[in-house]
Formats: structure tokens, C-alpha cells, sequence
């Protein structure tokens, strides 16, 4: 989670929405780490989770990353969740809940749905406070 | 939905799984049209709607798609569906119900939750049975 805070506050300091996401494999060893580009890419699905999975990937030469652990700052949204189920990753954790646009604990609830056919260990909260400073320093320095 | 089903049947030609997309403005111009390219890229998340929308938002120079169509042969998996909300299109258009795997009238329902912020208009059932009929021949193929 260490890295993936670093990532988010790397993503700030870019003017990104700060949440950052890392990809290990089953001994720990990271595979890919991305921080949000959506306003760098002009493109609102490059969440950090989907580039750090994507990469993870692109690494292991596998669309599938059975044994990994994606970390990430934010709960997933809908679309990374359903991103994670799809790359098979063995365990998603989290650090702040996010009750407005969440899909794993809230709303769509991705992994408990019938239209997921693969559901990962979650762990969620994991440095919460630090995760969801993150985020309510970006937003307060904005307004 | 034409343009979507030579997608499809395109897609089928390079060994993926058939589903066409393409992305059209409030005149009906075409903006970016894809099929899916999972395999070739090695990538999950390189689904039709996905690479439709992101070309298309790269194209006009926005991330977000208001008054645009997403047109598909299969009803979107909560990953596109979410990513159809983020990109803000206004309507999506689809083929073929997909019953297991889908997330728009299935499984997490992605547009009836609370986790969307946006929800485009929804036409399914369009040139259902063309649409299904190329997913049914490839599986048969494969077996």
C-alpha cells in the first residue's frame, strides 16, 4: 500500500484525482504500479487499477494474473472491479471506502453479482486514513 | 448496428470472440468503430465499447461523449456499462441480451445502481438475433 500511496500522490501532483494502484505477484514481487491518468489521457477509464493491471500483463505476457494482489488507495469503481474479476487477480485491497462511487462494498457490489464470474479475496481499509487524506487534501485544495 | 455487426463478424475473423461497437455524434456521423481485441492486445478489458469509446473521445478531443450513441451487438458487461456512464454518451444501443455475463438488464444492473452518476438512455433487443446468431457460430466453431 506504501507504493500505491506514493502512486496517488504522484496522480496529485499531476492534477489527477489522487489514487494510485500497485500489481504483486504471488511472492510480493511488484509487477506494475500506476497512479490515475484520466486528465493526462483524456480518457476517464484509465483508472490506476485498469493501467496497472493492463501492464501487469503486458509484463507477465498473460491476460490473466492468478496469485496477484491488486493494492489500491480508492475502493473500485463498478468498472475496475468487474477490470479485476476479468485479469482473474487472486486478491483485491483497498484503503478508502468510497460510499458515492464504490463497487465493491457499495452500489453495483460487482462481486456479488451473477454477472461476475470470478471474486477475489477483498481486504478493505487497509491505511484508510491515509488513503482518504489523500483525496480530501486534493478536493479541498481545489475548491 | 450495421457497422457494429461487420465489427463482429471482423472480430470472429481474428479469433474474438464476435462483438462490434461504434460510437456516433447527434447526426449520426461515425466517430470510431471497434471489435473486440482481447486476445490480440492480451488484454481483458480490450472490449468493442471500451476501444470504441476511448477512439472516440480521442478523436474529438473530450473525454466525455454527450449527446453520442454507443451501438454494440451484446449487451455490455459492467465494465463497458460503467465506462459508458464515465464517458457520459447519451444512449447505448444494443444487440443481443446477455443473460450471464451482462451488466446492464443482468447481473449488477450497473445503470439501476447507486454507484452510477450517469445513465444513458437503453435500447436492446436491436438486430438481436443477427447479433446472437455470430456468437452462436463461433462457439459452435470452437467446440
Amino acid at each position: 500500500m506504501e507504493i500505491a500511496l506514493e502512486e496517488a500522490a504522484a496522480a496529485a501532483a499531476r492534477g489527477e484525482v489522487p489514487v494510485g494502484a500497485v500489481v504483486t505477484d504471488a511472492d510480493g514481487t511488484v509487477l506494475a504500479r500506476a497512479g490515475n491518468e484520466v486528465e493526462a489521457r483524456n480518457d476517464p477509464t484509465a483508472h490506476a487499477e485498469i493501467l496497472a493491471m493492463r501492464a501487469a500483463a503486458q509484463r507477465t505476457g498473460s491476460p490473466r494474473l492468478p496469485g496477484c494482489t491488486l493494492t489500491v488507495t480508492l475502493e473500485p469503481c463498478p468498472m475496475c472491479a468487474q477490470a479485476a474479476s476479468f485479469f482473474r487477480v487472486k486478491r483485491v485491497v483497498f484503503g478508502a471506502y468510497d460510499p458515492k462511487g464504490g463497487g465493491v462494498e457499495h452500489g453495483a457490489r460487482i462481486f456479488a453479482a451473477s454477472s461476475c464470474h470470478h471474486t477475489p479475496e477483498i481486504i478493505g481499509g487497509l491505511r484508510e486514513s491515509d488513503c482518504a487524506a489523500l483525496l480530501r487534501e486534493f478536493f479541498v485544495a481545489r475548491r
